[in-house]
């Protein structure tokens, strides 16, 4: 981040995106993994939920002054996706928490940022999985509490319930403070169906969305007053904000930091707090479960998706990708396929994903961290097959693109095209590769593969070596500037 | 089949084992398929059904008059299975049926054909998918049925029952004819839970096995007293028996005849029907719901086998493989997964798998049709991948073992060796491949691939052409007595 020199205030120029990506790939498992959180996956077919989330924000605050907060491990996934579908480079976009310590410490380190960047910063903080369908009524609810904010309210957007929904907290507004924006009584944790359903009927309650809007100083005001750990923590990283040892310092602070959420941790202790109601049609995207609310349902009430032979079923989740799924009376239960794990669950169990994704983290096994297919801004790999002292890859090269320059020092590569033409690089070597012929590609050798054509390349890679992970690599020149060297 | 030179009778010399092994691939699904029906399935893990019913009916009768009543479909993976399990080549013990057309006719072409070798002949009838537990309870009713049978009695083999079942027809009993055997009352369909808590409390009914004992003349008989249509067509096959014209006279009889039980045709209409009751401990794995009475149970009566992530699951069948699958919060359902389809119902709907594979043989699905992995006497071979032009497939040569000689017409491939050696002949050259070596077949080469180490050579081979299909092979020459020539 590099401070922006200051202007004459003319209306919201001091507002400020920041979106929150700190997923870690539990609660929509097995689509997501730990590599590919579900921020960075796409629902509905579409665009992911994080592009979702940069579009219809930058709709209301521009791209400059956009951020994003995450750790070291998904930065890289994020920029790669938001610079394919914005068209820019979000490589100065971004603010790293060293480790994931749940909303209050990410919001206080993006507000000790903008705080230095711009005194008058507002923060729109933005979870980044959230579906939205309603861009103007979610612009207009941003641009009324932005006014509360700038009279130092901290202000929540709370959304109008349809329906009797227990799976989000709730919001009891008080008095009208000024238009569209209402004073908050109280928070209330997820209620009982009953309690639900008597909160839908009186009016006045709204669900807690997790989008919030306030002055950087405001909140830092309130980390002070009721957060003093986090405040001591942040004022150290403070200190070192244009300087050299600023990652130093961010490294030193963040894991002697509490977990904790910023609705517990100072919305539900702070006195000016606010709601800004909407009525956007909104999900927290919080399990699958929430699909119901997303996606379309067929005439039996299921959701269905993908390579599926559906008999009988009703107000079931049909998730499947190109895998051949045939399911047969079932009744409210989630079934989710991807290429190497699938999930099977009644839907009042979605909430427990969790646990299985525990079990994983114990096993340490790969279908909690990463896909069979991995995306990559060059265009997706695919694990066909590991054996022992081998691997088999299907490499995709989009027109255009080409791999890093790079060595191994533990494998040897061979290559067969089977659709396109390569160019490839082995030491000092330039050639092409056609469709049915092959290369070899020996261990300690500089490649690099290149697809100049006009057609996807897909090429199979058969790896032999001892060690065959993907951090056996060196990288000598990367045009979409990824770390090189060693 | 070579007719055998006539013997002196001792004991039960005259006696056959006549194997029906015509199953389609239809309720086992997604673990059998239309190339890999049940019979040729390992349920428990261990040997498959064909080759544990012929282990167990090679104990009471020897391998020299046991025949396998099977389509030419089967037939070779078959003998495959058997020649391995058994050390003898099987090559003569088949009887072909063109087409399936249930038990009448495949038990009659049997008969007349026994007839042809021996007079005397006694035919055992074993379906070839039973999972049987007591292999001296097995071979003592076949011993005592065998009396009867001589005395022209069409016996039939009934399950003392241990519990009210309602999955199988029940044979009510009546005087004892002698030692071990009784008359047959009555047959009953597949009874209502209350009636079957009748028969079990009454005593005398007995589940219907499908084992049947006879004079291969007394059945024929009795098919041309009920089934004179069925009769007719055998009578056309009888007289080309002994002559070049047999496998014309059967494929031009065979289409005509209609599809019926043996049950129905005649064991309900004829006279003289037994029932040898034996306290075996039998199932005939008629769906995934059998499971059941085969694997054992966990505490939660879960039948668990393959990578599972098991969590509150209860009274569930969750069978599967290599991939992972998390089941949770689940009860009384059925989870199958196999390598490229997950079958998922509750068990009372096991029977309607049938449904499922109606879906997949209007869309001629390869899901239907044949697994990923697919044996072959000298290994076996594993699609990893399919695309237009390429096809990717791990090989596995057993040590010792060679592919046929062999060209294909539309298709060249490149094979890389991931472990072990392979000694290759292309054209009119020997060479060995390494492992981290390739090498390249062009169209149109005769080539050979032979694993002459003592370890198994594993590779992958690259596919690429117009046309990818198994039947582009020419064999010229081959170990293992398949089909050579165009």
């Amino acid at each position: 981040m590099k401070a922006k020199s200051k202007k004459k205030r003319n209306n919201l120029s001091n507002l400020y995106t920041v979106i929150i990506a700190g997923g870690s790939g539990t609660r929509f498992w097995p689509l997501s993994r730990e590599e590919t959180p579900k921020q960075l996956l796409s629902i509905d077919g579409k665009e992911t939920l994080i592009q979702a989330t940069v579009k219809r924000a930058c709709s209301t605050v521009p791209f400059e002054r956009t951020y994003i907060v995450t750790g070291p491990g998904q930065a890289e996934s994020i920029r790669l996706q938001l610079n394919a579908s914005t068209g820019v480079d979000w490589d100065n976009n971004f603010i790293i928490e060293p480790e994931a310590k749940n909303t209050a410490p990410a919001i206080g380190l993006a507000a000790i940022h903008l705080k230095h960047l711009d005194p008058d910063a507002i923060m729109v903080v933005l979870p980044s999985d959230h579906i939205i369908r309603n861009k103007n009524k979610f612009r207009d609810a941003i641009m009324l509490g932005a006014k509360a904010a700038e009279e130092n309210y901290l202000v929540t957007i709370g959304i109008k319930p349809d329906k009797p929904e227990t799976g989000y907290g709730y919001i009891k507004s008080g008095k009208m403070i000024r238009r569209g924006v209402r004073s908050v009584k109280e928070f209330r944790e997820k209620p009982a169906k009953d309690e639900a359903i008597r909160y839908l009927r009186a009016g006045g309650y709204f669900w807690n969305s997790g989008i919030f809007i306030w002055r950087a100083e405001a909140v830092l005001n309130e980390i002070k007053k009721h957060m003093p750990g986090l405040y001591k923590g942040l004022m150290d990283i403070d200190r070192a904000i244009g300087t050299k040892n600023l990652k130093k310092a961010t490294n030193a602070a963040f894991p002697r930091l509490k977990s904790e959420s910023i609705d517990y941790g100072v919305l539900e202790k702070a006195r000016k707090v606010a709601v800004a109601p909407s009525a956007m049609k909104w999900s927290d995207v919080g399990s699958w479960h929430a699909l119901d609310n997303v996606l379309r349902p067929d005439i039996d009430k299921n959701i269905k998706k993908g390579n599926l032979i559906s008999i009988d079923n009703e107000n079931s989740i049909l998730y499947c990708g190109n895998r051949l799924v045939a399911a047969m009376g079932l009744k409210d239960m989630i079934v989710v396929d991807t290429a190497d794990a699938t999930l099977i669950c009644p839907k009042n169990r979605a909430q427990d994903v969790r646990a299985v994704v525990d079990v994983l983290r114990r096993r340490k096994a790969k279908e909690g961290i990463t896909h069979t297919t991995v995306f990559r801004p060059w265009g997706s790999y695919t694990v066909l097959e590991t054996g022992p002292g081998f691997k088999i890859k299907k490499i995709e090269v989009k027109p255009g693109a080409k791999l890093s320059l790079q060595s191994h020092r533990r494998r040897s590569e061979h290559w067969v095209v089977v659709a396109g033409t390569a160019k490839v690089r082995k030491g000092e070597k330039v050639y092409r590769v056609k469709t049915n012929e092959s290369t070899y590609i020996p261990m300690r050798t500089r490649h690099r593969l290149e697809n100049t054509g006009k057609k996807p390349l897909k090429i199979i890679e058969v790896q032999n070596g001892a060690y065959l992970e993907e951090d056996d690599i060196i990288r000598f020149d990367d045009v979409y500037k990824r770390k090189t060297g060693k």
